[in-house]
């Protein structure tokens, strides 16, 4: 059911490196559609479309106050307290990422430094289906709120489960919109009575909230990363556990039928073990399908050595890294493309998904080579500062009028002139 | 030749943002057809493009070891001492902005932390036209150097100005593409026989640039921010300097005849004493008609008070913010929105243009509500670890046990169940 080869050489690499195809060529028109409704009939077109798709006849567009209430009651207090440990681990990792820039005096009176600064709207998307992903809660609102963001609007598609709703609140947001697909893109990046017109959108969704995102950057609006389907690359040493190892491969390939895993190893022998366990264990799961067609599309390679692995894992880009081996402390410095990455038999990723606190929204389909997973700084942006005093204009203005000459930008070198002018008058 | 409003309307605020109209539309084909041309011919197209277009037969692809001596040549003294001041002012700056994040240990056993790494592949655009724009190179190649990319392809349409040569060579770049236009970035998107495919692709250009970049982003290659025209905002107190005033707009309206240039003042006296010290200066400028055409689409506008001036500018969202008042420390506070911000009296958009140090690749068009400035980490992207220790996921396990349960993702949960169990038997 899996692809399976022996030290491949690199010329191979790309092939082995290509990701299940993902055609979004012919959800534009509906997208495009849904997106010119919105604009068009506002509010109106978010019910309809509500109804029409996920047939949900909804009284109102957002969460009410009785919803919370409910949702306080018929979440579990053992789930309560999961996702409150989470959200606290969550929250203590993405604080460390909030700083602010240092300031520089670069020359004597040339004083400088830079500032993080909220962008002022979000949107935060959380994809319905099967199963609540309130995690995904988690990981969105909790570095909005930290960066301080003054608009917070939270959509999933209906009926919203307890816990997403109970998850939302417990960690400060609590305008969520009972709106999903591209027409709840659609409201957030062209604004309706009722929905904020945001600055930047953040979050998972199937095909058609992709392409919505992408058409959302054409209105000016930013968005958080290209999206594709989940990914985990395991890379295991002649030590690892087979047992471990099928699991984590699982819990990637239960993410839906278009995930990818891949597993690099040096003994071809924990090959046929993992494939062993993964048949022992498959029969149980819930998810049996989805899991088989991600399978289908796995490789399972074996290296010379853990070194030219870690090669290929770079040439991947994966979005999830398991460094499954006994002292992966040799590896660390070598890894160049990877969202998250997991150290040693004992960080399942799985545990990264809902818990310890790094963020699990990250790049996947290869974009590891030029993206970040999310971090407060994606909430967001840098603005620049500087103040030059009338000692520090003297300092550095003969530098910029001799470059601003060259440049042929004689007004760039008047700006400095009648300053410098203006103080020789006052001396 | 310039609109004037006197406390407008906050309805009216909207109309008074709009920025003149970017239409790409038009240039899509023209680029596309670019485009298609370098990937089915390569290198070919490259030489043939560039004959077509900027009317330049080259003999080679990338500036030879002979050209760098010849520009360390033909660059005056003066100039050569201007650039290194500025080179070393912009290299302190961004070196305060390298900071790798923090570990932090969310729970006993729980190991997390964050690493900065260079994005790999990166190409920077430097327009050619009329000037030479040496400071690009250096706002451009500096940052780049400094997040230790391995691959830096700077690129800039033919004949290549020596001062563009000697300012990246002295950066640490030295693989200088003679290729400018919609097909250097098509060449940097899909690569050719003699360029490398790059990650991400950085700098400013002209339209057919613009709308290149924009299509590389749908083959998997990053770019640093959506482009527009140049813009600045003057927020000006009743003790500002006219002249200091008026050469700052004027710097900006040189930039290009779509350049805007916003005048927010308390005092309608003020507009009369910057209209009338234009006027003066015009005449002896080079770059009448770009100044003309720009100052067409400039606003003035008299506000009652700094602060309601302010909420215009956060509105506006300027790439530049020039805060010519006495006291700038009361407005700083206030600002939500701006790329690059210019205190007091003495400190004109120019020095920050060339030599102070903050990059001076900023966000347009509205932008600056959404995106940040270029920095070092525009060249890196941040992947996250953990480490679980055997203790670690004793701690966290139960938690992520139930929340995986309750979103039906049960490999999720046997991933740690595994692990738990064999820690068992192992005691």
């Amino acid at each position: 059911m899996t692809e399976i080869y022996e030290n491949p050489p690199r010329n191979e690499w790309p092939r082995l490196c290509t990701r299940p195809a993902m055609d979004l060529h012919a959800t534009e028109q509906v997208v495009q559609r849904i997106m010119d409704k919105v604009r068009v009939e506002g509010d109106t077109a978010l019910y309809q479309l509500t109804k029409n798709l996920d047939g949900v006849d909804l009284s109102e567009l957002f969460v009410k106050e009785e919803e919370f209430r409910e949702a306080d009651e018929l979440v579990s207090d053992e789930l309560k307290a999961a996702i409150s440990l989470a959200s606290r681990n969550i929250r203590l990792y993405h604080q460390q990422q909030m700083e602010d820039g240092k300031f520089i005096e670069t020359m004597a009176g040339v004083r400088c430094w830079q500032k993080r600064v909220a962008i002022p709207k979000v949107g935060l998307y959380v994809p319905g289906g099967s199963a609540p992903l309130f995690s995904t809660v988690l990981m969105l609102t909790i570095p909005a709120v930290l960066a301080a963001c003054q608009e917070i609007i939270l959509c999933t598609p209906p009926p919203v489960h307890p816990a997403i709703i109970y998850a939302a609140r417990l960690n400060g947001v609590s305008r969520i919109l009972k709106v999903g697909g591209a027409q709840a893109i659609a409201a957030l990046t062209l604004g309706t009575e009722s929905v904020p017109k945001v600055d930047k959108i953040f979050g998972p969704g199937n095909r058609y909230v992709t392409l919505a995102k992408q058409l959302a950057t054409g209105y000016g609006v930013a968005i958080d990363m290209p999206a594709g389907p989940s990914e985990v690359l395991v890379i295991a040493d002649e030590k690892a556990n087979a047992g471990f190892i099928a699991a984590d491969l699982l819990a990637q390939a239960e993410h839906g039928a278009d995930s990818q895993v891949i597993l690099l190893c040096t003994e071809p022998t924990l090959i046929e073990q993992v494939l062993h366990r993964i048949k022992i264990v498959l029969p149980d799961l819930n998810r049996k399908e989805s899991i088989l067609s991600a399978l289908k599309q796995s490789r399972f390679i074996v290296f010379p050595d853990l070194h030219t692995a870690l090669d290929f894992s770079n040439t991947y880009a994966p979005e999830h890294l398991i460094l499954n081996v006994q002292d992966p402390s040799h590896l660390v410095d070598g890894i160049r493309n990877a969202g998250s990455v997991f150290l040693g038999p004992f960080s399942p990723e799985s545990v990264g998904d809902y818990a310890s606190g790094p963020n699990h929204t990250l790049p996947t389909n290869g974009y590891a080579r030029n993206y970040s997973g999310l971090s407060v700084s994606s909430f967001q942006k840098d603005i620049f500062f500087q103040q030059i005093t009338e000692q520090g204009l003297q300092n550095i203005g003969p530098a910029v009028v001799a470059m601003s000459r060259a440049e042929q930008l004689q007004a760039h070198g008047l700006a400095v002139e009648v300053r410098l002018q203006r103080l020789k008058e006052e001396d």
